[in-house]
Parts: C-alpha cells; sequence; structure tokens
C-alpha cells in the first residue's frame, strides 16, 4: 500500500468556506443565502463544517450574522457544526446557539499572535483555557487551532519542538478534544507536514488532528498526501478554494474541497463526498461572492467531464483516409 | 528514504513556456524578448529548453520566427535546446537551425490526433519515424512525445496497454532516445502516474522518460512526486505555469516551473535550478504576454520572503502586556 492508492482509506473532509471563506470577502452574503449554501454542504457528505465566527460585528462584519445562520441551518446528523470563537463572550454565543463544537484558536508565534490577535500568546493561552472550561460544562467538543503551524510570514520558520509544546498544551492543559494544525499562510511543505504530522500523531493517539492548509504556493494537495501518509484523516478545505490570505494579494486560499475530493477519489480514497454536489455547491458562489473562485474544478470539470469532437472531425478524418490511399504502393 | 524526502536526489527541470506556453498567447511576442528571454532560462540550471516549434507560420503565427530564435540565443554547455518539429520540412529547418534535439509527437488516441494533427495516428507515427532517421543521419538526437497518455478529453481513460504499445513503436521501431508522456488536458492523476511511470521505466530503463504535466485541476506537483516515486528525473513546466488548456478556459496551463522547483528543493531534492534567477525570469512574463500568470511564487513570494510586522506591532504588544500586569492578583 503506497500513499498513491487509496484501498478505500477514509478521509473526513471539514468545510470551512463559510467561514475562513466569507470572511476574506468584501461582499456581504445574504443570510438566508449563507443557511441554503450550508444547507446544501451538509447533504454532500462533509464530515464537519464549520459555520461561522462568533466574533465582533464591528471586527468582521462578513459574519454578523453568525447567530441566525447557527440557528436556522438544517442538522443533518452525522455532521459536525462547529463555530469558531476568539473569548468567553463568542463562546457563550456560540453555545446559546447549539453548535456542536467550539474551535479556538492562536499561533504559533508571538508576532502573529499579536498582530492578528492583539494579545500575548501566554493571554491568548488563559483565554482559551477559559472557554474549554465553559465548554466542557456545556458539554461541548473543542477543537483548538494552532495558526502558523508550519511558518509565520513575519518570523519565518517555527521550529517543530515549539509546536508540539503548544499541541501539548491544548491537549494536557486546556482538555482539547481535537487539535487542528494550521498553515495559515501556504508555508507548509510535504517534508515538514509529513515529520510534524507523524510526531503529533504518534504523541498524542487518542486526539482527533485536523490539518488545515492554504495553496498560496500550490503545494495544497501534495501536502495533504504527505499528512495522510504520516497518519491524518482530516482536512479543512473551502469551496471553491475561497479564503484570505492577506500577505498574498490574488493568491489561492484554503486548499480547495472539490479539488480534494477530486483527486482522493480518483486515487481511491473514501471521502464520503459527492463530489457532483459538491461541484453544484461550488457553483452558487461566483454569484454569492461578487467574483471568480481559485478553484479549478468547477472551471475545467472533472477528469471524465469529456468534450465533444470538433464540428469537422468526420471530414477532416475522411481527407486523412483518402492521403493514406492515395499514398499506399499500387499491387 | 519517502518521497517526502529529497535527500540531495537529482530532478531534472526541462523549460516549455517559450513554447508550449508563447504559442498559446494571442500577443506575439518579441524575437528579441524571446531570445533575452531564453538566454536568461539559460543561467538558471534548467537541463533543457524547448526553445520553439518548426510549424507553418500560418498554423501558429506565434513561433513564426522559429529560425532566427534558434540560431541567435546563447548555448550555455550543458543545456539541451530541443525544438518541437511535426514533420520533415520542420525538421529540415531545425536542423538547419541548429538544433540539439527534435521533438516529435502525436497522440495516443484517434481523436486527439485527428483533431489536433489532421492525421490518422498511423500516418503520424510514419511520419514521425521518417523525422527519425533525418535526425539519425543528422547525428541529432529524437524525444517522442505522447499526447494524451494520461486520457484524452473526447475520449476518456487510455488503457495502459495502449499507451506502452506506442512507447515500445517509438523505442524500438522509430529509434527515439528518450520518450515523453504527456498530460496534454491535465487528466493525470498520482495513482495512475506512478503505475504507468513504473512501468515505462522497468521495461525501458536506457531510456530518457519526460513527464509532462498539467494542472489544469490542481494535481500538477503531486502527479511529479509520484512520477519520482516511480523512478522518474525529468519534468518539463513552464515559467510562470502559462500554456493552453483549449478545453478549459481560464485554468492553469502547465506546470509551473518556479512551483515545482520552489517544492522540490523544500523537500530536498536538487533540482540544479537557481529559484531566485528562475522567479526573476517568470516576473518578466506578464508584460511580454500583456496578462498575468497563473504561477503563485511569483506572487505570495517564496516560503521565507517574509513580510513586515504591522507598523503598530509594538504599541498593540506594548497595550497587552500592561492588560496583562493590570489583571494579575496583586501580591
Amino acid at each position: 500500500m503506497t500513499i498513491w492508492n487509496g484501498e478505500q482509506r477514509r478521509v473526513h473532509m471539514q468545510e470551512v468556506g463559510t467561514r475562513d471563506g466569507f470572511q476574506a470577502e468584501k461582499t456581504f452574503v445574504a443570510t438566508d443565502e449563507k443557511i441554503a449554501l450550508i444547507n446544501a454542504l451538509s447533504h454532500t457528505g462533509v464530515s464537519k463544517i464549520e459555520v461561522t465566527a462568533f466574533v465582533s460585528p464591528q471586527a468582521i462584519p462578513a459574519l454578523r450574522d453568525a447567530e441566525v445562520v447557527l440557528g436556522e441551518i438544517e442538522r443533518v446528523p452525522g455532521v459536525v457544526y462547529t463555530a469558531l470563537v476568539p473569548n468567553v463572550r463568542g463562546a457563550e454565543r456560540a453555545i446559546e446557539a447549539r453548535a456542536d463544537e467550539l474551535n479556538l484558536v492562536m499561533s504559533a508565534t508571538v508576532s502573529h499572535n499579536v498582530a492578528n490577535l492583539r494579545m500575548t500568546r501566554e493571554q491568548s493561552f488563559r483565554g482559551l483555557k477559559q472557554v474549554a472550561a465553559l465548554a466542557r460544562d456545556a458539554g461541548i467538543a473543542v477543537n483548538i487551532s494552532l495558526s502558523c503551524a508550519f511558518g509565520c510570514p513575519m518570523e519565518g520558520d517555527v521550529p517543530d519542538a515549539e509546536v508540539l509544546v503548544w499541541v501539548q498544551r491544548f491537549i494536557e492543559e486546556a482538555g482539547a478534544h481535537g487539535v487542528t494544525l494550521c498553515d495559515t499562510t501556504g508555508m507548509a511543505y510535504p517534508q515538514q507536514v509529513e515529520r510534524l504530522t507523524a510526531q503529533c500523531i504518534a504523541r498524542w493517539p487518542e486526539t482527533e488532528f485536523t490539518l488545515h492548509f492554504h495553496n498560496t504556493r500550490g503545494m495544497g494537495l501534495a501536502n495533504v498526501l504527505a499528512a495522510i501518509d504520516a497518519g491524518a484523516t482530516r482536512f479543512d478545505a473551502s469551496l471553491g478554494g475561497i479564503g484570505g490570505c492577506p500577505y498574498a494579494p490574488g493568491a489561492s486560499g484554503n486548499v480547495c474541497s472539490e479539488e480534494i475530493v477530486h483527486a482522493l477519489e480518483l486515487m481511491g480514497y473514501d471521502t464520503g463526498v459527492d463530489l457532483g454536489a459538491l461541484l453544484e455547491a461550488s457553483k452558487r458562489l461566483p454569484a454569492l461572492i461578487g467574483h471568480d473562485t481559485p478553484g479549478q474544478i468547477a472551471k475545467a470539470g472533472r477528469r471524465l467531464d469529456l468534450h465533444p469532437r470538433p464540428a469537422d472531425f468526420d471530414a477532416i478524418l475522411a481527407r486523412a483516409i483518402e492521403r493514406e490511399a492515395a499514398s499506399r504502393p499500387q499491387g
């Protein structure tokens, strides 16, 4: 069994387009459109949907309708509906709105944590321990996401050992049931991904690890495969490949859900996802966000979406065969 | 040793942007600009450059200056300067212009061969045997490219056995020293690539095999890695990822030279390429072809091209530390 042959190994797809994607959009997607899209996604076979974020409406107006969206979507059995929460206030809102899981976040580097969350890492960690305790009391699962786990756009490389210390604190001090290693700005490369993922899974076999890649430098699918090779089974991805990367305007965002599913299914992995349904959902995006998406399958079609022969094909072939007959030696 | 760790294994990069790329462009790139770009590419460490094609100027006006370009470029020792030739007339022109190698092409399927070359496959094969004989007499190497080796946009899947028959005829009947398996419209997927490449290398260990992928469906880098895992060491790629895919307007073209080099070097492969020099060459492209390119490294920068902290970083950090001090229990 090699990495190139899935042999029906199960890989779970977790959709983050409606949070990580929409959050980066200038256009406000109407609440009923968000709900309709999430309902469609719920029926594609994805394992988890990051529905929204309970953040300040001033900070991220695109997600100011978090309560309504999480409150009104259809809950399809088997799908985990998660929400990003930055603090206790956000957690209370998300719990009230019946999130299945809270997703907390902090960065592996002080530069990114301060720039993005306006706190030191220790402050962030104290905050997320409070949130985790709140969730535990409410009987809700906690996932903690570590931004810049594969590198920081301001500091560069992050030593594996430092990443492992934070993962350890998330699991052993904050009691996270799941940890996401986030490649926030597309700095991860397959060798590093394989190495870091393998270490995490070996040390904490009971923890649900998710890998969250951005395709900023074209390594998204290769990173997914390297992570699978190291034992990972859960991947974040966004419909159409939308999602922000403020440090690389114009570059791709998150790895594209339908591209990853398309590739993995061709290789014999079992993603549980109906690719046709996912593509239908993806095709709604340009109308919702007002621009094209980076995802390539929606444009090029699936591998075996065939094209007709040119209209004059038969005439060209007939002329070719005629020439062949004329050039044949007379018997 | 896994595929994720290059351990200084040698991988040869072959640049096809000035042929496969420019041929698909509406804008005519001025002859002296082509020459200057190829001269720059010659000093990046790529192993081969497909300089141009000796085709009918009416059919492909973008390459109507083939003689001048191949005649006037600097010849850097160690770089093989190859040219695509469709027939005996083209071969004579390329030999006269001192090509190091002729690259001949036909398709694995009758539909693509007739639509693209207006001949049956047997007619094409007879033609390329003539060209190969001509090249042999002139002491020039012959590479034969098989289009649609991983699938045909009109016929769909192509059985491995059929691909292997054509490869066998190229090597054993036409005397090709090299064979390129072309993923003409981005249908290849890693499982298939590994399987087909391994079979070719096992059967013809003396033949120089090249893998030519398009990134139409986002699988380019993964396909390169699957091919390396099967023993391949030579890859076509185009600067900026330019190159046509008439069946998927807007989708990526060839795999992007600088993206592949960037990823492979991070993983410890030895491409022999100076990535900085390659990126400099890539950044010339938008001005030459009049539009942006699909390549992401030129936009996002290399993995460790760092960004400054926000201008107000120190103030944010100071406020955070102040809050921390204020919230600390008084002793």
